[in-house]
């Protein structure tokens, strides 16, 4: 399919088993609702790599339960040992209030080196092991942080690689990356979401939560969703909370 | 510099700096060593994946000491979570006694689902974070087990994502693969390790060694070793423990 086009496989056409990266956030949920109506059999693999936001696992589980995704692992690697970012680094400040201008406009410290390389070849993994057709994941490129390994050209480099780099891909089966939420802004996500019926209080997206996992309101993707549900005329009901 | 070519860099021009997969193994051995004598200021990444073959981490450490390395990150990673391979599954049988004919041709059970797919992912984030302008890594796809992540196709489409997915990459440097040992039969890959004074008493190749990590002499990877060493007229030091 198109990974680009939310609606490229009709309810009447099994898509078959997928693994969807699940990281708790609202991108990823609203992901693997539109998977879940779509028919695919999943499987869920959500990592723990040292975030500081780890309440994000705790969301990654509810969003799984609700999703009747019993196949759920949730894999712990430890990205802090190699350092470098402010998402695994507890004493490294998470940048608050950017202006709409900054936010996704150059690479920012949040930035994780290589984090969706990871996050993809775990799935792959998963994916090939569980005989899985696909990989569903809720990366975005329109409103997003500007992380380079989210922009479509990524996505279609390490298509190659599972193609390539599998058994079954040299078998002429490889493992789809599918990519619904691609080229939607987030108030389109959200009204996807909302349109599933996906409820979105299960959802953590702060990078610098509290201790009890309270949205900081001021980091780029805290920012970010707000906007969305602002666009949308709905209530988050997450920063309610 | 050509992934394939193991003179490519002349002593008077330093590579800058590189991680080294280092596996214990005789392959990413003798590509260390070659990275070593090429001037390259060598970081080590040890993946603990869960494989029968531990003592092969015992190994990575004694050639990265030998080698002076002292940045050596052992990642534990637990693949055998996703189960799917001879090599992480103590109740599999891996194969023995195998002929010249068999080993190569088709995908053995052997074959971990993604594995190199995820060790480069995991060098990259490590090669990001630490400024590293190369990951070194000892594949080869002539005389191998048959795996489709050791080929030059497979390489060069992981490029594409370490070029794509990065910080360093969308900056324009991006992180080069290098192997030297690519193109080079067992036999030019011991000649090689020779000749640059690797002692290859610690490394350790078997799949399935016994509890005192000694070889079996009958999987695939033993048969591949002893015929390269047969080939050279030279004695093996780890099959004479």
């Amino acid at each position: 399919m198109n990974p680009s086009s939310p609606k490229a496989h009709p309810k009447d056409a099994a898509p078959g088993s997928a693994v969807v990266l699940l990281s708790g956030g609202l991108d990823s949920a609203t992901a693997a609702a539109w998977a879940a109506r779509e028919g695919y059999r999943l499987s869920a693999l959500s990592i723990d790599y040292g975030q500081r936001h780890r309440c994000e696992l705790e969301s990654a589980r509810a969003v799984a339960q609700v999703l009747g995704i019993r196949d759920h692992v949730v894999l712990p690697i430890d990205l802090a040992a190699f350092g470098g970012s402010a998402l695994v680094d507890p004493t490294a400040e998470v940048p608050k209030d950017r202006s709409d201008a900054d936010i996704g406009h150059g690479i920012p410290v949040t930035y994780v080196p290589a984090r969706n390389t990871v996050f993809l070849s775990l799935a792959l993994a998963m994916a090939e092991t569980r005989g899985a057709a696909a990989i569903v994941l809720g990366v975005n490129a329109i409103d997003y942080s500007g992380y380079p390994d989210c922009r479509p050209e990524f996505l279609a480099a390490f298509q190659e690689v599972a193609r390539l780099g599998t058994k079954v891909g040299v078998e002429g089966r490889p493992i789809e990356l599918v990519a619904p939420l691609a080229t939607l802004s987030k108030a389109e996500i959200i009204r996807l979401g909302l349109s599933l019926d996906l409820d979105y209080g299960l959802t953590t997206s702060c990078y610098d939560p509290d201790s009890r996992g309270r949205p900081c309101g001021r980091c780029d993707s805290c920012l970010l969703r707000a906007a969305g549900f602002a666009a949308v005329g709905a209530t988050d009901p997450r920063a309610a909370l």
